[in-house]
């Protein structure tokens, strides 16, 4: 097949079929499509759309380009979770256990910080002596031994979304919805849950720019993933401030720590609760979310869920005596406040510069081969609709020797919006459930 | 300038700024755009379009892409045309040397074949001992001394349009009214005429699919030409069927001369003498298009036309006289007829099939590195309306050692429609003028 022919009916908003699609996601892989056509096909596709049933076929071919996992030897039901991206967003490591003390099977590939957003790996690395990078055997069994593991990329799991995503991120092309939801799903598959809860952000830290954009992808999301014969649900949570207080990868791991020590909740706490919640509804063990919740809470209060937490750091290589003494996470030996420049009322948090400002500190890499800085990271000191005094610290920088000081700062000056009136009312933190 | 940052711009269906433009052209040039980049950008300006102004623009920087001629040597006015491409269509070599034997300078830089379109370099190659890779003082000397020059591009003239229209040729974004427009212009702007006559073809053989598309893009480009400061107008003409009759390079210069010499007419002399008479207006020869067409008649009748054509064969290498005896031009050893396999009028002929028929022959590269058989081609035996019966050749096969007769015959098996009825009407040979 002509690698134009099929751009061309693209370009001109004609429907592609299977066979076409098959070329397109083929040529991804085996360069049959050339960098140059891929790109411009992915223009054409961002501009004319695709149809349900063309994104179906595209995730399908997708999740077809590489190996698939076979999660059937896992006893029990298997559940994932997936979120978009955020900051101060360490809802795995506190879901994850919860949900293996529930009795599901939570067998998670994650992946790395990008950008702005953190990422599970480089905070379960952060652990001393943490692995990732099991084998798909390893992996298998130790979901089927303690319930739960989160590891990298087991060999190449769709690797045509490798290809397309790294071509999206230079050509302009990321944030189409056919384009976003083949790349998610299509590694869901191949990853081979059969229950996945998708965590699509909204606000100031989320990829999608408004609330509607973000409800209409969990929506494409979860009717797409349906038509791959799976079950998808999600929830649209709020990314308009950092969903915890401690961004940063020890930080956030030390912050998952505490909340299922029960010594601290708020946001991160609650949100964790609903997407636990829909997990277990999802994988079939709880028929309701008040009795899901009512697990989940349990095995928050009798500590199953830090146990879980200890068991799945031992079982990856650590001690798990650091899910009870935190202090042995990696500490940063700076600590910097960031002072309130006038009084005033927290109105907006530019959540992207928080995470910028983290990734600066070397708790993200700017380029692939960066190296992280376990312990650097930002404590927040305020969130949204509080009131901040003139030189109070609205924040704290945790910063080791290769941190960016200056950068982050940068980043932080035009981050907060400060106003003299109380906000009018809080946001809500799940905004829609789609199920 | 981020590369992003401009493709997006165009992908939302924003006009671009100059600047923007300009970082674009450029980055086709330097590889600040990478051929992924560009690809996805004309894709987005291929469903989005352009608007005048950043046709206009996109235009100059191309044409300031590389080198620009300066013609200001040149005493007298220049002209130039150019030809969207077409089959059998040799009206350079007639209309070239009867507008310098009226007084205007003819400084052309011609292209080669191109897919199923012949070529005018290819075309004066095949007459022994003719160069066409002049320098540019050589090419402004031969004006300046015989009225006359057809030659390759000098030098870097448009690179911008090297490198877009090689990666439009593989992604599909072809046929778009602002990049053919600004393909086209750009380097006829770079080459120095001032006033430039547009061939542009519609029908069987054109590169536009419709008649509407190709008034369509000569509306455009005289629009756009003029623009730019330059005086650009052009004639939609008929490729509904080859032109002339001989197809092929050392065909066509025959019939060329032909034509030159008294000995033959028809379509090809027609459309020859009304692009001649807009060429003599739009360099000011002539105030009307009766005194130019009386203008063009005399110097064919009394031969200063074909001594022109003889002038530069001479001045590019060759002998003069083969413009009196083109049994001088090589000829092909092998001749073969095609039959009609029924009897019938002529309702359609697919001129691009005879074209690649040729091509298949040897006079057209397949590949830019083949080697064209110059004596190659096609003998048109029979035009559109015309009766043919059964077994009767409606045209003859002129090949060489190299020739892929199966080829070329399986391009011919579907390129005629034969009907029990006469045609309605005959078609005009130039649907429009734009002035």
């Amino acid at each position: 097949m002509n690698p134009c022919d099929v751009i061309m009916k693209k370009r001109l908003g004609q429907e592609l079929n299977r066979e076409e699609i098959h070329a397109f996601v083929r040529g991804a892989c085996d360069g049959s499509f050339a960098d140059y056509q891929l790109s411009a096909m992915l223009m054409a596709i961002c501009i004319r759309g695709m149809s349900d049933r063309e994104t179906v076929e595209l995730t399908m071919e997708m999740a077809d380009s590489g190996e698939r996992l076979d999660l059937g030897e896992i006893d029990g039901p298997t559940v994932d979770k997936h979120s978009t991206g955020g900051v101060g967003d360490t809802t795995t490591l506190i879901v994850a256990p919860l949900c293996a003390a529930c009795g599901a099977k939570v067998a998670k590939m994650s992946g790395r910080g990008l950008g702005f957003t953190g990422g599970t790996l480089d905070k379960l690395e952060s652990i001393p002596g943490v692995r990732v990078d099991l084998s798909a055997r390893a992996f298998i069994d130790q979901v089927n031994a303690i319930g739960l593991a989160v590891i990298g990329q087991t060999g190449e799991l769709a690797p045509a979304d490798k290809k397309l995503y790294a071509l999206r991120d230079v050509t302009a092309t990321v944030d189409s919805l056919p384009l976003v939801t083949s790349s998610i799903l299509s590694k869901k598959i191949a990853a081979g849950c059969q229950s996945v809860v998708l965590d699509v952000k909204a606000g100031s830290g989320a990829i999608m720019p408004t609330l509607e954009k973000s409800v209409e992808l969990a929506e494409t999301m979860v009717r797409i993933g349906r038509g791959t014969g799976r079950r998808f649900s999600a929830l649209v949570t709020d990314m308009d401030q950092p969903l915890g207080l401690y961004v940063g990868n020890a930080l956030e791991v030390r912050e998952a720590i505490e909340v299922l020590s029960g010594r601290a909740g708020g946001a991160l706490l609650d949100v964790s609760l609903q997407l636990g919640a829909q997990m277990l509804r999802s994988c079939r063990l709880a028929d309701s979310a008040d009795e899901a919740m009512a697990m989940l809470r349990a095995a928050l209060e009798d500590g199953r869920g830090l146990a879980k937490l200890a068991d799945m750091i031992e079982a990856q290589g650590g001690e798990r005596r650091v899910a009870y003494e935190p202090d042995r996470l990696p500490q940063a030996e700076g600590r910097i406040d960031i002072a309130a420049e006038k009084s005033g009322y927290v109105h907006a948090i530019v959540t992207s510069d928080i995470g910028y400002a983290a990734q600066a500190l070397g708790a993200g890499r700017e380029k692939a081969d960066d190296v992280i800085d376990p312990a650097a990271g930002i404590i927040m000191k305020k969130r949204l609709g509080e009131f901040v005094e003139k030189g109070e610290a609205w924040c704290e920088l945790h910063v080791g020797a290769r941190a960016d000081v200056a950068a982050a700062k940068k980043r932080l000056a035009g981050a907060l919006t400060l106003s003299d009136e109380p906000m009018a009312q809080a946001k809500p933190l799940v905004y829609r459930a789609i199920d």
